[in-house]
This record gives structure tokens, sequence and C-alpha cells, in this order.
């Protein structure tokens, strides 16, 4: 048997609030933090977390710790080869289910800890997790998924005919990502808090540096969205796509009258614009606003939301996130959800870690999913990858294939030490 | 100023797995908790909780904590005096809300607090919490209500209008609420680990006891689930309504098949078929079962997935709880949606406290709101009730109008002490 020989969290806070970067229409001072978990064991550690942005990232920690209760007598090699089963112990126990149900602080911190036992088993596969997961039989992905509450829109057989039809191609795939990499697109120009000026030389930037697309932050003040979309348009030319962003900041109605003022930018797509709780005003917004894409997903609590905007047709860009559900597992069911409704998925990133965690779901989801790259980027933010042991890899407007073991998601030991919270 | 003198938490739990109350498809060994809070003010006292049914108790006192720091400087007379405002400060934290947004752990412990302040408000009114709120003008109860997302359904305006339709004739009803009570139904006879005797006799009782519905928990078995109640339907006779409730057990398609299945016992309504997020999917069940209602909302995590709810027709019977959402704000805002639709209200009971709490708005409903009782009822459990300081009091399957100041959430400092959990 092999235990956990020790579960340890971390609190940490980066003080992102002086730079506003970050900031936006709902989050105007960010603290960008991590709740953190290193899994000790005898076959090695592992390694995952919940983002947040700042204050609660306490009540975070302390969820993650309750979690790794639930398997801290468990047997690792058990947890391991079963992942599917994993997932299910943790997000089916009754008691704490009550605090969701699978939403929310609880379902994050199993997510961490899911991630963690991921890193883990990666790394003692000695491959990295996107090349790992695209290395599972169909079968094997599908045992993975839980599909309680999704049967009326992807049954288990129709999940293994997905991954079955991509599986004689998947090789092919794979060296094509190992060779080229996956898209990126930038939201670094775009924070509501910079300057105009700022806004035009990092849009420059941005075309110099062989992005496709960038992403503004909207929804504070339509006059000024419409003065910054006209400098961005005119910075970056008219092939670039530009996609704006106004974190759940409108009601339907108004983000209707909204986007329509903002047509004449030619918008790539219009993400969170209302409450990510709110499936029948995003299908509502999305049917007023076409040919306008409608994405969201960085606050979708769970694969159940996602099953239910595919379904109303409310989404144009399904953007996954690394630490907002219940981790791996479940984010692969929102990907078969997603090539079953045939959405492109176009991962969010930033943050602390995202973009280190979520593009080795983008790298799977081609390889052994979607079979598709079109309109499909995964977001970028060039910002405190510097404190991850593996910082990603990023060229020419591309994220490079992660080729280290594990899920990329070990912080540097300085960096836990430095940016440690204490109250 | 008046200052917040002090806030204490206590993790309280009861042993009730021991003896299978509570037990149902979802939730086999609870044992019913709370989070609970008090603060201390120069001018009393406020009490307020979040129930859970154990593990994760603790998480949820650390979120109360965290809310409770973000007014610990605040005037106290200020806070009470725009409790609207309150309510958005707390609500609208742009950094705690990421752990939601305004679900799960964060918005329930948003919920324990402001229920605390209404506690005090309404003692320091002198008054019961439904009196209190029932004795608030129209504007004053709007400005109450956080319409963000919800105009699409409902306008401040409209909510002013069904506030002012009711307010000639609000003395009315207070005066029969206080001179009759409201009736309650009963889910004691029900829970699934009861044996078939012990549920016989407990129906039978609870004609006697002269309640006018009973509920039982299905979900686990359809033969069983069949068998009981055809023993439930033999004891009370064909005048007493009986409602069923499958905490969320199953799928979209099982959850029609089994329903249709029990169609021959003549439900009331069926309560939590599937999962609580599943808009889409309760509008579906509640297409194919009509006539019989779909009743949710113990864990509805908002007032968007109400308005979302009823703006899909999925809903029969909306079933509002004190403790899952964020308050007693966030339930007048339900209440109003729910008056707009039509559709009536049955308060959730049971758990610890519920039916202490929640009482209190669904006399505030009928007086201020509904105007209606017609199929209208609150969950009644006799359980726990002891451990507070003003027991509620019911009578011949009616619940006793509140009549002494406060929310009724205070403790008892014997119970808080006794059943306090020590990891």
């Amino acid at each position: 048997m092999t235990r956990i020989q020790s579960v340890r969290t971390f609190d940490v806070r980066f003080p992102t609030h002086e730079t506003l970067a970050g900031s936006d229409a709902m989050n105007p001072d960010p603290d960008y933090s991590a709740a953190y978990l290193r899994l000790d064991t005898e076959i090695g550690s592992g390694h995952g977390f919940t983002f947040t942005i700042g204050r609660g990232n306490d009540i975070q920690v302390a969820a993650i710790e309750a979690v790794a209760r639930l398997i801290a007598d468990a047997d690792v090699d058990g947890l391991l080869a079963d992942m599917g089963d994993t997932w299910r112990r943790l997000v089916h126990d009754s008691q704490l289910r009550w605090l969701g149900p699978e939403k929310g602080v609880v379902h994050m911190a199993i997510g961490a800890v899911v991630n963690a036992l991921w890193d883990l088993r990666a790394k003692r596969a000695g491959q990295p997790l996107w090349l790992h997961l695209a290395g599972l039989s169909p079968d094997e992905l599908v045992s993975l998924v839980d599909f309680r509450y999704l049967t009326d829109a992807l049954t288990p057989d129709e999940a293994l005919d997905i991954l079955k039809t991509a599986e004689p191609t998947r090789s092919e795939r794979i060296a094509a990502l190992q060779a080229e990499g996956y898209p990126g697109y930038t939201t670094g120009p775009g924070w509501l808090g910079y300057s105009d000026e700022l806004l035009d030389r990092l849009c420059r930037e941005a075309v110099q540096d062989g992005f496709q697309q960038v992403k503004l932050k909207v929804g504070a003040d339509l006059d000024s969205d419409k003065r910054r979309l006209k400098i961005a348009r005119a910075a970056v030319g008219d092939d670039i796509r530009i996609a704006v962003d106004a974190n759940q900041r409108w009601d339907v109605g108004t983000a209707i009258d909204w986007i329509r003022a903002l047509e004449p930018y030619d918008l790539a797509w219009v993400e969170e614009p209302t409450s990510p709780d709110d499936i029948l005003g995003h299908a509502t917004i999305a049917r007023a606003v076409a040919p306008i894409k409608v994405a969201t997903g960085e606050h979708a609590a769970n694969r159940v939301i996602f099953k239910q905007l595919l379904q109303a047709e409310a989404l144009g860009v399904v953007q996954i996130d690394a630490t907002r559900v219940a981790g791996v597992n479940e984010n692969i069911a929102i990907l078969l959800l997603a090539s079953k409704f045939g959405v492109p998925v176009a991962p969010h990133g930033g943050g602390v870690g995202l973009c280190q965690a979520v593009r080795h779901l983008a790298f799977f989801d081609y390889a052994a999913v979607s079979r598709q790259l079109d309109g499909r980027m995964i977001e970028y933010v060039d910002h405190l990858h510097e404190n991850f042991v593996e910082p990603l890899e990023f060229r020419r407007g591309r994220y490079v294939a992660p080729h280290t073991p594990g899920a990329s998601t070990e912080m540097r030991a300085e960096s836990l030490e430095r940016y440690r919270f204490h109250g």
C-alpha cells in the first residue's frame, strides 16, 4: 500500500492590485492568489491549486484541507489507478456535497485535489499530462467521466464514439502539436485600468508578437468602450480578431443593447455578458446579437451548466477553466459535451497558473477529442508564470507543447514562501 | 456610531446519523449541523446560521468569519438602516465574489450574516421578523432587493406594483395569520431509512395531528417506493395529499420514467427530481409528468436560478430555503419572482432551525406579497427545535404566528456548548 505522507497547503497571494493588471468591469483590484496544495507520497509529489483573487483564499485553503482528509488514509496506487472512482468518491461525498452541490468553494477544492493526483499520476508515467491523457484508451477516458445529470445530452456510448473516431489519427495530431504548438490569443493589452496609450502600444506589440487575436475588457462605460475599441482596431488592423469581455457586468437587456452598439468594431466574441448561471439569458443574448458569438465558462460552476448552455444554443465558444470545476475529469466531460454539440473550446487563461494548467486540456482536446483547431485558441496572459518550476513556453503567438512530466502545476518554493499570506 | 463588539462563531453538529431521521436517497447518514454566528453589538445581539449536514461545517464557519470581517468596523445603525445597501456590500465584494459567484459556501455565509443583522433589526424594532417586514412600505421592500440579473423577468416597477396591490389589505391577512397561523405539511413519516411499520404508524398519526399533506422520500428503489406509497396512501386515505422527494437522485430520462410509474398514487408534487442546476432538465420533466407538479429550491443557489426555473415553466412549487441563498433580502426577491409568475411557495423546513427561520418568510409572503394561501404550506419536521431559545409553536397542522421579537434564530447556550464540534 502506497500512502500519502503529508498534505501541505499554502495561502499564496500576489499584490497585483498595485499594477491594475487583471482589472475589469467587475474586479477592480484583484490580488491574484492561489489556494495551493502539495501532496507528498511514497511515489512522488502532486501539486494542485485553486485560483482566487484575494480575500477568501483562506476559505478555499480550508476547503482543500477538508477534501484532502477524505483520502488521507487511502492507497495512492488505488486512487491513481481508477481516477473515475476517485473523482466520484470526492464529489459524491454526501455531507460535503450539501455545501454546493457541485459548485463554489467545495467543488473547486475537489478540483485542486483531483488535479494534484493527476500531476502525480502523469509524473509517475513520465509524461506531460496532455500526452498521458492522449495515450489512454477511449474506454479508459469514458470511465473518468461522471455521466450523472448528463445523459439527456451525452451518453457514455456517444462519448465513446467521439473518442473512437479520433483514436486512429491521434498520433498525427500529437506530432503536429509537438512540432507547431497550439495557438494563443492575448488579453494583455486590454485591461480596463490601462491608459489609451498603453492599450495602443500593447495592441501593436501583440501583432508584432504574432498574435491573431486580442481581447479587451468592456462593460464599465459604453463611450469609453467605443473609444478603446477604435484605438485597438486601428492598432491591430482588419485581419486580427478582437474579442471583448464584460465579466458578467450586464443584465440581459443591457447586454443586447451594449453589444449591438459595439458591432461596428467587428467582434470575434463577447465574453461573460451576464451572470454565469443565466443559461436562458445567454441564449436570449446569443439570438439577439448573432452573428457575434457569445462565450462563457470561466465561472460556469460545473458540467450541468455547460450542458445546458450547449442545449440552449447559448454558446459560440466554450471557455473551460482549469480550477473552477472539479478538475481534469470534469473538464474531459465538458470537452466531450462541446465536441458533441460542435462548439469550439477556447480555454480561460491568466490568473495564477491557469495558462500553465489549462493548456494540457486544450492539447489533449485536439489530439483525442475534437480533432479541430479552427477558431480554437488558448487565452494567454504573460503573468506570474515565473513562479512555477516549469514555466510555460510561448513563441510567435503559440503555446509550445509541454514536454516535461506532470501537469505543470508545481510552484517554486521561493514563491510559496515569499508570497505566503499571513493574515 | 454603534459598533460590533464581537463576532462569535460555533461549529455545532448533532449526531443525527444515529437515528436515520433525515435519511434520503442522496444523504444516507447526515449529521445535522449549523455553522452558527452570534453578533454582539451595543444595541443587542443578532443570530444567524447556515444549515449543513456534517463534514464541511468547519469550512462554512471559516466563510462566515471571512464575510463578517467585511463589516467588522462598520456602523451598525448604518448597516441596519439600509439593509439593501448592506446586502450589496457583502454580495458584490469583488474578491469574495470570485469564489461563487453568488453560490455555495460564500453565498450561504453571507446569508448567515445578513440573517443575523435582520434578527438584530427586528429585535430592536420589538417585532417578530415577519411582522417587521410586513410593516415596511413597498418602496422600502423594493430597496432591499438587488435586481441585477433579474430585470428580464422582474423590474423594480413590477415588484412595486405587486407590493402596492397587497398593501391596502395587509392588516386583514396579518390578523388572520395571528388568529389561525399558516398550514404546514409533514416529512416526518417518510424518511428513507424508516421501516414500513414506522411509516404506516407515522402516517396515521400525521392525519390525527391535522396534517393535510405528508411527504415521502423516494428514488433509491422503484419497487420499494411503490410499496411505501401504497402503505402511505392506505394510511392517510384519499383526501390527504402525498408529495414525494427524490433529493436530486435522477437523470432527466430516469426521472420521467420513475415519476410516471408512481402516478397511480396521486402525487401532490415531485421534489428535486434531478440536479438543482438543471433548469432545462426540470422544464423537460415538468412537461413530461404534468399534471404532477415539479418542486425544487432548497438547493437552488440564488435568485438567478429561481428566475430561470420560473421563466422556463419548470416549477409548480417554489421551495425557498432560509439558509441556502444570501439571506432575507434574496428570499424577498424570490418571493416577488414567484408572485410575478403566479407559482405557489412552499418553504423548505427541517434540518437545524430551518422551520424556525423560514416560517417568517412565508408569513410575510402571505401578508405583503402573494396574498394567497391556496396550495401553500411550510414543510414541518418536529426535530431539534428544542435547541432554540424560542422554539416554534405548531398546532393542529398549522404554524402559530411568531410573536416574540426577532428572527427566532437564537440557539440555546447549552446546546451550542453540548453539540460544539471539536475536530
